[in-house]
């Protein structure tokens, strides 16, 4: 098999256009900060001076890892199973942040080890088997299994798309995921391994040593400079390559892609690593508290919106992230300009920022 | 005249119950970062382990400054009154992220130099006069003003909080206001004036090297060591003695305090000088990019919510972090807790953040 995404940069040409429209607003030139450049973004990624957002998407891809049973999580293998039923119960933190914001959410199984009974209209059940190997044994996925997630991540959007959809967030939820993403983080980015991991759900310094050490030895049994389909197939988990090929496919439709924190950066990092231009079609919405984050945004060059110490997961960076994304298109579309209003324009135009 | 307010510190005796309940919701603890300490503060302040967040309203006091002939600002002083007639016609950034949150806007002309025809509902004439005096000659206030301006001010507050509401964000407009800010932050921090003055609304090294000068000259006609009251009529303007005088009701209302940047932190910087604990009731939104917001934040040891790079004004920072405040109350009552759902916590508790 082979990828056969078309992922191409937007366009420029309309830069200048809003740019200008951006300065003619009711403001200081500059003064919305960020705001300015993900209107800005977002107006590229959808080739109009009045962009929008539509039926905003949150999905949270589930699965379980093979690595979960060597203690590199504080928390046992089964909360992923718990926490899929949290999500479909509607307990969970993303189900609360994603209700507030009106963003609709969609749980996919991609492998969890269990089964729901649940038949819901916002449950996906793409489970490709019930978790993946250890790594420290052999690969994580078989190649068929990796490319199998990432067609299934696609038609995910694909179908989302079909509504109407611009604007699509990615969650995960899979106990032991930190090391995967870890593990992703220093295969592409070429930093010590040491420096790519964290505490994850809350390991402290012992467990986090004890991780490292884990990581390390199944890092040993494979080699160095592996591609990143190889990178993602070895160490990644069911979810993390969903969200792969879920990335690509938003990107290829020009819909705008949220990535939330560690675990989702990891797989725009994959995304980012087949098809650079996919870039340009991600807002970042958080830097995780997670240690080993902000190597994977310095690394993309990405600028997050939001710093909070948060470090859940589930997409809730996307979530929480997401009103001021509403607030980027809205200051486009409904402030008034210097022209209509008579309001006095800056003495000496500039751009102090 | 003398200040009268009660302002009391909430109790913390709910905090262990507090914190215990956030714990003990389906999450890694401390993984929600920030919006945890927010649904703390907003839980302390209310006194409840239900926190809410009812009838939201920001208050944007405008009003003229004396200095602003001097060519402290890159606007003409006209734009404060054009500005205030954009606000009532609801062309302006800040009518429109308060009309995407649901916050309800309410505008004072506190001294402006130009008359409102407009009766609107949303309007209030505060009017002390047609702007402040230009504090290079004399101080911008009587003290019969300035007076005038916090009981006034406080009046806002009462009469918001008859319907109910317990959130209120404060914002300014006023050509020539960061020279007001920046001169309150110099005599209440004791930091050297160039630390304290900034681009404002855009000027450029030149600009702000023209703006630091006149504001040195002006402040050499006064005495060091005024206090807190004395800097607020020397140096303040009309909108920030009101805001100082609508916080301090707030706070003795147990009414969250939303601050925006560094005009509105100025005042809450007076109000924090005047009654310590009522910083107990303020919630900062957000790190302005205006230069000396940061050296404020670190006067009063607060840690802003977002840190955006804008400088607008308006309470646009109040009104952009308003959904984080609302994720931090609804987490605490929507999210369902580990002994609800029968998920499994973690092996080993701890609090690594």
């Amino acid at each position: 098999m082979s990828l056969s995404f078309t992922i191409s940069a937007p366009s420029l040409g309309l830069r200048p256009e809003l740019q200008r429209k951006i300065d003619k607003k009711t403001k200081p030139i500059g003064s919305l900060g960020r705001l300015e450049g993900v209107a800005l973004q977002i107006g590229l990624i959808q080739q109009t001076l009045s962009p929008t957002l539509t039926k905003p998407h949150i999905v949270v891809f589930a699965a379980d890892h093979g690595i979960a049973e060597h203690g590199v999580s504080q928390y046992p293998q089964e909360v992923t199973y718990q926490m899929v039923k949290n999500f479909l119960n509607g307990g969970a933190a993303i189900n609360t942040f994603s209700k507030q914001n009106n963003i609709e959410l969609i749980v996919a199984d991609a492998g969890v080890k269990g089964e729901f009974e649940e038949v819901q209209d916002n449950f996906l059940n793409l489970k490709i088997a019930y978790g993946t190997n250890n790594f420290l044994e052999k690969p994580a996925m078989s190649e068929k299994e990796c490319w199998k997630c990432i067609e299934q991540g696609s038609k995910v959007v694909e179908n989302i798309a079909k509504k109407g959809t611009n604007i699509i967030g990615f969650g995960e939820m899979g106990i032991g995921n930190t090391s995967s993403a870890s593990l992703i983080l220093h295969h592409l980015s070429g930093l010590k391994l040491a420096e790519c991991v964290g505490s994850g759900t809350g390991l402290n310094d012992k467990g986090i040593q004890k991780k490292l050490t884990i990581l390390k030895q199944a890092d040993r049994k494979y080699p160095k400079n592996m591609k990143a389909f190889e990178v993602l197939r070895t160490f990644g988990g069911f979810e993390i390559a969903h969200m792969v090929g879920a990335m690509l496919e938003a990107a290829q439709q020009n819909i705008i892609i949220l990535v939330d924190g560690f675990i989702a950066t990891s797989a725009a990092m994959i995304a980012h690593a087949l098809y650079p231009q996919s870039k340009e079609y991600m807002i970042f919405s958080h830097q995780s508290g997670e240690y080993g984050h902000v190597h994977m945004l310095e690394h993309l060059r990405a600028m997050p919106l939001l710093l909070l110490g948060m470090r859940l997961g589930e997409g809730t960076g996307c979530a929480i992230a997401y009103p001021l994304l509403e607030s980027a298109v809205n200051f486009m579309n409904n402030m008034a300009s210097f022209e209509e209003t008579g309001v006095s324009e800056a003495a000496n135009k500039q751009t102090p920022i």
